[in-house]
């Protein structure tokens, strides 16, 4: 198109859902990288329903928008300068989509198709990285979920994932954007503190002992999930924006490899790097509510069409807590660990 | 329900895409039989964007809309007198959600979600019985498709289908209705005029022969896709409405059984039912754009999920033939087949 053979060389970037923790870090990750997909960072766009704060090594082309998708003429403003690549991220977590139906279908839902509407509107074809995830899944599962598994979610949060998963790939069909979704394991270890997701504990049992601090454990140590580090996240993103997608053909969504294991293999990991005296930190209180929606959701995934693409998570909870200790707490790759 | 219990036993019944083929035969059947899961037929509510033809045995208390979902109001208007059992049929077909992209998401997306959202206002909890589609699923496909396979459309009708399908569990799981939703095979042979479905061949190349017309065939004989009744369909919304939902727990669309055939195999039966003569009525014309469309379609599914519940569908194209010249033509049942 003559109006992007005019543009600069660099690449502008919308993140939405840019004040959120995977937002910051992955805004983060780029500046300290400086270029995607082998591109110079040009302009950049920051959205989130608060104002996003610009880090000071953000180039003077950045943008900050206090924005709703959801609300009329939102999601146009952002993309009227043509963003070539946009990390869609912006979503009420789980537990606030279980509580308020409306919200959670009006920013994790319609909030997705005004984005990918206003796109079409604006015509042209941006890469459009969509953070799904496991949540679309629900039981009962096989032991190890293939990557051609159904979606049945068992919550809100899981439901209004699927449906934008089916919008992505059927406007990337119509070629009114290029988009991969990405399903994320359930991201640990989060920093800062508690949201309102059903999944908190999961980060929650280390962080908190690892900072000298007591945390409830609700479930049984039996529980098995899956999961992957915030860095390995931020890697799964970057590496959906610069894909060859497609190699994708029709099925636009990835399940990203992750590392499944125990709330017991968690505290073992947890013991092995910090000690046994750490653990008395962990303080068993059974909580039927939260057992009961974790209880249904995925334990392990074969993600083999992620895995023959490249993405890569961790594969020893030892390793996703000096993820953490090295992000977040600034020590220093333990040798050996 | 104190507002269900002062209620007469008889059972209220809307029918949306009341006008449509598969609507008037659902009508028919329900006033043949005067009652639906043993009780005795009230007030019958037919609503569709045209005027719904009332047939003369129609109970007095039958009203007709003429409304479109997805415009403000009219969901609210059909489910304010609180119909028993919903039996939602209203979609434009494939080839009209193919060509026209906003009127396909506005009529088969919205309009189904202002129907269940119109449900949840009115704060009570019917049936709700969705004619789903094959289309939700995309190839590549294995030879049989098992009832946990994914659902990759690729078609905008097919994605639709697939959304609203979720949105149905959700509504479900959260108790603002009862749903259950049923994936019809390609209804074959339709009667009256060819559709703007893709898959309109697959009932001409039988009914034109059988009226002693020409047909088109636009595709290979070794083309295979997946097969049911009229008949058969109405069977399946009728046993949907009346199962013991209890038992889809959180999955609650159904795969329904159906016939697995080549178009030789239409034409052999057809040859078998008609003689040979009839055969030289097909018209081998083809067609890639249709070849290419039909090509991505399923070929054949376990439908175990259903099966156990006891639908049945067809075994033979000779008993779908038989079905047509009986319901459509008014030949008694042939003996011997």
């Amino acid at each position: 198109m003559a109006g992007t053979m005019g543009r600069s060389d660099k690449i502008s970037i919308l993140v939405t859902g840019s004040a959120g923790m995977l937002g910051r870090k992955l805004v983060q990750r780029i500046l300290r990288e400086g270029h995607l997909g082998g591109r110079q960072l040009g302009e950049l766009l920051l959205a989130d329903v608060v104002a996003t704060e610009v880090p000071a090594n953000a180039p003077g082309d950045t943008r900050v928008f206090v924005t709703d998708l959801s609300q009329p003429g939102a999601a146009a403003e952002l993309v009227k300068s043509q963003p070539q690549v946009i990390f869609h991220l912006a979503a009420v977590v789980s537990g606030e989509a279980e509580a308020d139906f409306d919200k959670g279908y009006r920013i994790n839902f319609d909030g997705s198709r005004a984005l990918f509407e206003a796109i079409r509107q604006e015509g042209y074809v941006p890469r459009l990285v969509f953070a799904s995830s496991v949540a679309v899944f629900g039981g009962p599962f096989p032991e190890v979920i293939p990557d051609s598994f159904f979606t049945t979610p068992l919550s809100s949060y899981g439901t209004q994932k699927a449906m934008v998963e089916l919008l992505l790939a059927d406007y990337t069909r119509r070629r009114f954007l290029d988009g991969v979704g990405i399903r994320l394991p359930t991201i640990t270890i989060r920093p800062g503190k508690p949201n309102k997701a059903a999944s908190g504990f999961y980060s929650s049992i280390l962080r908190e002992p690892l900072n000298g601090k007591e945390a409830v454990l609700p479930v049984d140590e039996s529980l098995r999930h899956w999961f992957a580090s915030p860095r390995a996240a931020i890697a799964f993103l970057l590496q959906a924006a610069s894909l060859d997608s497609n190699i994708l053909g029709g099925r636009r969504t990835l399940t990203m490899p992750g590392l499944s294991a125990t709330v017991g293999d968690q505290l073992a990991a947890l013991q092995r790097v910090a000690g046994e005296e750490t653990l008395t930190l962990v303080k068993r209180e059974p909580d039927a509510a939260i057992a009961k929606i974790v209880s249904t959701w995925p334990q392990s995934f074969e993600a083999s069409g992620a895995r023959a693409l490249g993405f890569v998570a961790e594969s020893t909870f030892d390793e996703i807590i000096a993820v953490y200790l090295e992000d977040e707490m600034n020590e220093p790759p333990r040798s050996g660990g």
